[in-house]
């Protein structure tokens, strides 16, 4: 790490530090060690609400009893081109890796495979899961239901979880497309921000305690709720999801689920995902197909640019070059990670120096 | 019709009308039959956008060339979840009807299926065709892509079609959920008509030539762009919807697609789609799954409302109630819609006083 920059912190460092505090709650090597890997690669991407910052919380329910160590996740259902797995409440990440792989392996035989998993818990960012099948050649869709947060046309409070949806596709010359969005307008997370900086709102953002738009992000999330993207289109996807993850999968849906960061942690969430995979490879020429997915990046990239725009971005595009950069001059992680890892070091009984 | 409002159309007599006109350019009985279905169907929604209005365009291209009569779609590839269609450019209806029965039919045992579809045409509303999968207790989905019209964050101009996107999922008690939806923010027929009013529009409809939102409408199609909903997210879904409608069925994509309303009639517009039937009663009981569908409906319509709302819609809600009330006193067909018929009339050599 020669290369590093002041205050950033280098994957390897990060990620010894995550195996061994998840070690420490009695998780298996291979368990703590894939697990970390999806949290030190979402921050190598630069979607630091998702990576490491969650591990304090996942380590509170790991101690406290509400996710279990060594639990190990099971497939209960099953046919040629799906699979129900149960989670047995073990890490979201440990569940999710194990799914997503039944997916991937269904699919290379079927061509698509479906898997719903129930008794999970946050699984981090949809995307990772997404990107594991392109990795291998295939299209990757990750799902995942929550508490419910996110309001509906004509509603006054939350109605659906921001349900997580992200997809990966595999290019050929060109890094992976892949999205992964909340159907929420805005993560909570963003109105909490403007909050603390006393500014107001856009109002598309939340609604009040009379289910209107409203500016004033005080309002959330006591007496107020995010306003789904797009009205009922996000809203409407909200329902897909939770239909695939929570209803199909025979997880817990909407206010039966329980919050991984408030609730006591020696509950179990119950939190329902679904993994898609489909294998471009069965169904034409591997190179057809990546080389047609190029030819639609190129075109994109080849697009007359807006007014003061100089490149028109892939999704996943700006976090590939994170993950470039972050390789070389180590993880710009920011103050309110750093914040929660020191309380996750404090609970596993680390040292934040040896993140340096 | 003895309960018909005057001036409503009975899909009896609309179905007679359509079937006759699609006979003419030579199509066979059954295909003209469950052709007609499609359309009146989506008039019985109160889709009218999407309904017997393109029935005019459908017809030009059919005796114009640029779509075959006679043609019957083919299965050209397949593995056991999944296969490719090539519609050899009959109409879309009946290429999308033979590719969503065949993802069923394979689905049904398979679990999931997918079906890619290439050499097809604008295929009305997608919801008709994930509802066909929701009629028969699956989950369905359907998509396809179109000519570029909507732009992306950082463009100037198009980058991808308005591509649609819907979803069925079947209930018990409760009619099935139904999405259709666009990725743009709004369709550009919403944009001609607040033009036609000398109406501004709201800034999140469209761009200008210089790529910035507007909400001058006179500058749509000619100097602008329609808006991605929710940004980057709505253009996010509309590359996965690409990828599986064009990419991997083979099918043209972005500006190889040709338009069917403006394109030269003789040729074919070399459209993609895909459809997905997920088979729910392979998986969980068939109780279980619609009832906790009802059951997710139930608390959404006891849900605490907004100020001024009566009722929290699912998605299709409104559209079935329309259908039942058409069924009754007659599909109030919108004067635009009328007009197109009495081109398509003049076209076929029918009498629009049939209709009536």
């Amino acid at each position: 790490m020669s290369n590093a920059t002041p205050g950033n912190i280098s994957s390897a460092a990060l990620s010894r530090f995550c195996i061994e505090a998840l070690r420490r709650t009695g998780m298996s090597e291979t368990d703590a060690v894939n697990s970390t890997e999806v949290l030190v690669t979402t921050d190598l991407w630069g979607v630091f609400t998702h990576g490491t910052k969650s591990l304090h919380g996942y380590l509170r329910r790991l101690f406290g009893g509400g996710l279990r160590p060594t639990a190990r996740p099971a497939v209960v259902a099953e046919g040629p081109a799906w699979a129900i797995v149960d989670g047995q409440s073990a890490l979201g990440m440990v569940t999710s890796l194990y799914a997503m792989q039944t997916a991937i392996a269904r699919a290379r035989t079927q061509g698509i495979a479906y898997v719903g998993v129930r008794n999970s818990c946050h699984f981090g960012a949809a995307g990772y899961y997404a990107w594991l099948a392109a990795r291998e050649g295939l299209i990757g869709l990750a799902m995942a239901n929550d508490i419910p947060s996110v309001t509906a046309p004509g509603a006054r409070g939350p109605i659906t979880g921001s349900n997580p949806l992200a997809y990966a596709v595999p290019a050929g010359k060109h890094p992976p497309i892949i999205l992964d969005m909340a159907i929420s307008t805005v993560a909570g997370g963003k109105v909490f921000a403007a909050w603390m900086l006393g500014k107001p709102i856009p109002d598309n953002w939340i609604v009040g305690p009379d289910g209107r738009p409203t500016t004033d992000a005080s309002l959330f999330p006591r007496n107020g709720a995010l306003l789904p993207m797009a009205g009922h289109k996000g809203y409407g996807l909200a329902l897909l999801i939770e239909t695939l993850s929570g209803i199909l999968s025979g997880a817990q849906m909407t206010w039966g689920i329980r919050s991984w960061m408030l609730d006591d942690t020696s509950v179990t969430t119950g939190h329902g995902a679904a993994f898609l995979a489909i294998d471009v490879n069965s169904m034409t020429p591997h190179q057809d197909f990546r080389g047609r997915v190029d030819a639609l990046i190129d075109e994109i990239h080849a697009a007359p640019k807006a007014e003061g725009s100089e490149r028109i971005l892939l999704p996943g595009e700006r976090e590939w070059q994170n993950h470039q950069r972050a390789q070389v001059e180590g993880i710009p992680l920011p103050p309110d990670v750093l914040e929660t890892l020191s309380r996750a070091a404090e609970l596993a009984g680390l040292d934040m120096a040896s993140l340096r």
